[in-house]
């Protein structure tokens, strides 16, 4: 086969939107090779699709071109961009969503996208997936130079996750994700964790309760129990054994969780 | 990679119906690109079915066979066909499904599908998807004469989209198609909508709700607030920014909208 | 394409788990055919991934590696395995998942996967799907020799589905499966069921609702009426026509069906 497309959307599994880019791009080369990462992003959610993406990106062969379609401004005057980076082409809205995984894996270019002659022939103001960033995406993968799809630019809509913010001795940390299992998480990373709880007892607050014990995996506690672990993408989880956690503490993505020293001081 | 088969169905995604249709065809020939349009046509549901083909087959290579089943009466006597069209194939039950993208696309034969030979060795009465309609299309793709697949027959059970209904100057129109958005789609296409709207300015009443804005772009109105467009199928379409539209005016498939003209006498 | 793989797990389609493995194995080999059975099994729900996976994989090529991740276990000393069957490879944890499917195509050889170099370079504790059974499945499908993978095993962790119980005269059946339509799969197969029911009507109770008749397709009865089928595994399936049996039942994983003769005397 040839080189991998992979597509990152908000565009669910109802409908026959990412079925029909699919079809463009095998219109124009039948010989790649199409991987779905995810097409359940939270509807315009683009820190949720952000974070999807960079947390995948770099497990996908070098040379893959990142077709992402995450897009509220469709339409509008928001630019279609091709970032080339060290090993990979992100392709979709300049609008934050391939930012953070770009600029981790070494930003080279900055291409607008305005060269109409590799759009499909009628572009909708509504389905830029279908008439703009599959075909795009399908014509560089079969090795197009990306200089040919319009001039190159500097500036670049950016995109920052939430950084954990220190108040008092707290660390008062975000939730990034809420993943399929009901794993949490959180803004912090396994070093910064570490750090942090060196040479104390931790604890964790989220919906009045609290979470102290950190595992290695699973089965290291009771069904259904609430523990902490550092999750297969490097940050801090909060996971409950066979259990939903996020359901079990009834949060919602922008709810914030307390870590501080145990029994330390509070001020309430 | 070889042709392409596209597969639509109401098989939902939790199980292994469409992933055992997959093995089939690779059983048959591995090197068929297989492409899902979508498995989560509602189930039984014909009209929505024909809608989602219809709207989606044209940005598929030229050559692909499409794999369809919304199947309420398999393992009845309602027949089994083969559709060959001016660039496609169309392999599924004669029910209504594929008929609005064959007629579009252009028919130019019907073939029963009797050679039991290229079956399944042993066919269930109720998965005709995995015993028939996947072998059948992986033998279309790989090359067979659709000709040996049974006899030609000039007979179709035709299935067509409602169309708006004019009365006293209103058009009465009809949901088509609920996308994973929310987006209403209804039964009137651009140049239809521009011609009734042409010098006034309209008014579409639906749950009681009127929507009187057409947008080019969901950035033009602010957060929440309905409006229509001309979607990127080409039909009318009931939005809201960043929202639900369906879930806003908490509509069903089957539910009516009024079209007419601005402070038009309404006969209530 | 090269050979098939074909992915079993309980990820959903919500998170990047499954693309990241189909990015992983592009990685090792950009060839492999990959297929999905079904990524919605119930999370860690073991027996109902043994099922799908048992009455799918016959239907798969000659030579698919079947990479199957149902893993409460994951990070504590459970063991990762390689089954190799008369026609297939089976991947994943020993827990039970693939003992059914492996059992009957009958199995070559075990193997116990701890040759580390041919696992992604950073082995998490939570995600093994990720870093172990996917590289490992592509390596498999890539041709390499499986005795290379680790030691050879004689023991496996066994799994074998409920079989009806006979109490005077009546069986008690467990429900195995319900699919997406609400069909309720049983576990008794055509046989068995025939040879109860050969001379005698019978009588399916449920939910305190009895079904007893059986029928050869869903269009023999009204809409919305209960009935029993042959299902296209092979199993009794208690279906409704047009709608959703297992809804209209109320009936959960774990309820029991009574099977009995027809007016035959009831103990209360």
């Amino acid at each position: 086969m040839g080189n991998t497309v992979a597509l990152l959307t908000d565009f669910g599994y109802g409908d026959s939107f990412v079925g029909v880019m699919k079809g463009v791009i095998a219109s124009l080369d039948n010989s790649l090779n199409v991987i779905d990462i995810s097409h359940d992003i939270l509807p315009q959610d683009i820190g949720q699709g952000a974070f999807v993406l960079d947390t995948s990106y770099s497990y996908f062969p070098k040379g893959t071109v990142f077709c992402c379609v995450v897009d509220p401004g469709v339409g509008s005057d928001r630019k279609a961009i091709c970032i080339k980076t060290k090993n990979y082409y992100f392709v979709g809205p300049d609008n934050g969503l391939m930012y953070a995984a770009a600029e981790n894996d070494g930003i080279v270019k900055i291409i607008e996208l305005n060269e109409e002659k590799y759009f499909l022939d009628k572009v909708s103001l509504t389905f830029h997936g279908r008439d703009i960033f599959a075909p795009i995406s399908a014509h560089i993968a079969a090795g197009l130079d990306v200089e040919l799809l319009g001039p190159e630019t500097q500036r670049l809509v950016e995109f920052r996750f939430p950084v954990p913010k220190e108040e008092d001795g707290e660390l008062r940390l975000k939730m990034l994700h809420v993943d399929s299992f009901g794993n949490i998480v959180l803004n912090i990373q396994e070093t910064e964790f570490k750090n942090f709880c060196a040479d104390i007892e931790f604890e964790l607050t989220i919906s009045n309760i609290v979470v102290n014990k950190l595992c290695r995996h699973y089965t290291e506690v009771e069904e259904g129990e609430l523990f902490v672990i550092i999750g297969s993408n490097g940050y801090l989880e909060i996971s409950a054994r066979n259990a939903d956690a996020a359901d079990i503490l009834n949060v919602e993505l922008g709810d914030i969780a307390i870590l501080r020293e145990k029994n330390a001081q509070r001020e309430e």
